[in-house]
């Protein structure tokens, strides 16, 4: 029932990470074979902040947030911290002061499968939370969880070290190992993506473009 | 199970569209007798646009956006892309591309009681969009569906055609036969709305102005 | 079945209600013991609005806005206009014109376990509303309900003339008797907060400046 | 905004109906293309039941059951009621009395996207009914709806006299029009579920039965 | 924040409790003005229970069952546990042991808004309960709550030592001191219920038994 | 995006998936340190089952069940089906004549983040499915998933070959490799389980039985 931390986890290289920021999660998603999304009803507390960031994973008890103190000190420059609760919760795990302490120790936001509060300060902190709920609901410090132990976030598994995408589409992650490969392809994807745009915004249909119609008609589809 | 594309449609005058957009959601759904509203869980991806436009629709199965393909073909400058899955989906149908590819055939913005995707661009772009979720999961193009038939979209039966309102309170149809009566019951209301709102400014209660206590009386409303 | 309106309530102080209002919700939560907040899906119409007032509470029916025209004649300067329905509703009981009735009475906004509407217009007027939905559709004035009796709205039970105070975090709620006291324990902790912000920003964490680490350890807290 | 009894609707034969309704929710749904099912959350209140019968619709204001009488009136042996509320509402609109009227009048069921109470009663007398909730709430009779108008209910557009197929699966709704064809289609698909009920149970592979394996290949399945 | 155990509390008359039981929460809720109700999402785990008796209420935390050990103590035969989470959450807070520990004290079943756990234990004991969820999800035993306090359970305010009624239709409250003159008119109106249904099953409509159709022409109901 | 199956996996020995069935839901998840719930949405649709067995996993498309065909080839006798779609979906991907197939090589039930139809046939079967909705809505057969793969359904983790768990509590993942050990400790528990029951039946306290009352008081615990 938790209280392990581990402490030393392997991330991605900063360049790969930071590749993946500028991507967005759109494009890493499609670029990993349309996997890795959490769930949509994650939410961006302000919009506009698009980060990519190291998973310093917590495993914490409902409504109790004493594994967030544990895991600010694991984190290092370009993590971001990611909480699941070990059953469903939407309370205020994360508010302002954490942030401070987080921001100190340069880490670049937050995911949480539960709710944060203080998002006003947040917003102008400039330290983005993606979450289940916004509620001031306070927490207490009484039982133990785990840090950087696998989870499985808003319906997707995580392990400390993957890398987590997120922005205004949500929220990606990608697996430490594959980083590198994903970020080349969500490259490709978008070299690619620019000329389809300049060929749709110029009216060509997506119809010819794809070379669609053949298989349209194959399948049986009727104008009339 | 789908394989039709209508391609007629019959829509409204561009001037009781456009009278329509500029009275918006609330006046409108009051206009026509209170009917019309969609599902209030269809919000806008980004606050301030008001739109109206004819209704291309488009019936898709969960998780396949060929349809959207097909249906951007049928659009005319002033549409409305409008999209039920046929069953609960919330994948993201739609992105930056095909907002492109719309836009530029003169589409004025998409209804989908579903997801969508690349939602920062779509913003930049301004091509409003109300939708059910924002979500960046893909979808393929393996099975047929409908454009332009009659589909139900978040709780609201809609004819290809019909004139979609849309603005921050959410989404209204209006038959299209029935626009120019409707859009003459809203002016009217908008003109009376502008005297009412001078009188409750001044501080008249609308108990008062509208000549509520006797009712109230009768029905036993106790002071205390 | 309702039919009662309570003309004279209590009112906390004006001055502690504006304190109230600067501490904000989540202090405010924390400095009466966790207690008070309403559920987390009221959110803010728009950003930024921070407020508090005394409550001029309203039990309606589902559908029927007849009460909050009562209600307004019950507002004076400095109030907020709380809403539950009798059963859960999301329709729209509230929208530009009541709204500017209630500001023409010095309300200070609307607290709505239900829906609202005209919600660009509300924004325009910066006239605060925290609700379940924003949803157009219209209501009837055929009911009674009842003004100024203790509700529960979104989970919280509300005494008339109690104090709500409502932020972007959502909305708590002060019972009237407690409130100076929940300010003088609000403002002590925000002093205290201080402090802990700047230790936080210097670097220092949380496991040491609330000396955490021996309890930690007592738990079983192991680093791997 | 309601106000409308529509006496003469047209039903389609008694033989018809009664085939639907041996035929089940899911077989009839697969007979008319994937088409006509109510949403999921409609769910018996006693599980065992299946009928069929033509639809008697009521457009009923939100925690207002006026109309339910009316449109009881409106009942001919072998109707169903089925009711919609013109905005979401989970209220009682019906109990064991209405039941009994109903009963009288040899209505088969009551499909609501709504509330229903007094279910120990109704399971007693084998009035089935598929509700979105079951809930005590009491509703008023202050307010016009209409019987007998096209309603969408629970995600589906229904016109008076469609015919409803109710059972454990759920509902589905077939247009009065083509409940033959439907029915022929239905009862052509049950003879052929026979037969592969039986090859499928002596063990045959639906991989094989179905003659998939190549098409599987072709797509690029691979077996490691 | 909790950690007050309130050990005397007046209940209600035995009779006065036993007499609501056989009423049912519809007839009850109806007596006392439609008032009472706990949210629909409280559902029986097993068909069929119908009991009244007075509130043990408790308020815990989150994933906390501490004081349900505590409450049990405070029981006194005919007694019904009413749990209330300080925030939403459905974890399982009781099972089977606690069940025999609360029945072994003569408690007559349990109200909770959040989740039960070994329900076919429970429902071979008949030991009913009203609950949120049904999840195996454990709970720890760390942080105090309160036992007899004033608390909101799915909605509704509940004292320690109202009546709470439950049966199939779901779950209402009586507050102590209304409870016999609630009873007397839930009798009034079960009395007046018999021979309504008789008419009603004799054919009688309840338009002409309400004598509503003159109403419904004034308010312009009209037959086409 | 899919396209592997895995076909040979490795299974825990018969006797203990057996044993782990008859510990049920509650006590092997307890047994496991409070690990490996699915979510508590998950229902069977049908009370009394209690199974347990080997996971074949299917990750499928939303709306298209054409891998549970591929799936069931790699059933043996003994395994349990578990099916998570790529994005949330309640199609009905499962009936009467798949569970005939699947029946047919020995398998024990279905777990289905997703939907599931011809739940009376199912129940007359005895196949057992724990489901997220109960929804006839049809599938296609076009897009390629996988089986056998490492999925995450209802919000757990499961590996190809762990031991499912479900009965009316809702459903547990074991791993294949603690097993053993998990049965050990359900055992163990079990037993324990026993004597507590008795010595609680007895009117002992779990406050007494527990030795609670001494870090109640330490704690604060007030009794007033």
């Amino acid at each position: 029932m938790g209280g392990i931390v581990v402490q030393n986890i392997d991330r991605a290289s900063a360049e790969v990470i930071d590749g993946l920021a500028r991507c967005g999660v759109a494009t890493v998603h499609e670029a990993q074979g349309r996997t890795g999304l959490l769930a949509s009803y994650l939410r961006p507390i302000y919009p506009g902040a698009r980060i990519a960031g190291s998973a310093v994973t917590i495993s914490a008890p409902p409504g109790d947030n004493w594994m967030v103190h544990v895991a600010i000190e694991q984190l290092r420059p370009g993590d971001i911290l990611l909480l699941a609760p070990t059953s469903p919760c939407e309370d205020g795990y994360f508010g302002d002061l954490l942030a401070t302490s987080a921001q100190a120790r340069g880490c670049r936001g937050l995911v949480i499968d539960a709710g944060v509060r203080d998002v006003r300060d947040l917003a102008e902190m400039q330290f983005p939370v993606w979450s289940k709920a916004i509620f001031a609901q306070g927490t207490v410090k009484n039982t133990l969880g785990s840090v950087n132990v696998p989870v499985v976030c808003a319906g997707a598994a995580v392990q400390p070290g993957d890398v987590i995408v997120a922005d205004d589409d949500g929220v990606c992650v990608v697996p430490r190992g594959a980083a590198e490969a994903v970020l080349a392809a969500a490259l490709a994807r978008e070299a690619n993506e620019g000329a389809k745009r300049a060929t749709l915004a110029s009216g060509v249909l997506g119809l010819d473009m794809y070379k669609m119609r053949e298989r349209l008609e194959q399948e049986g589809l009727k104008y009339v």
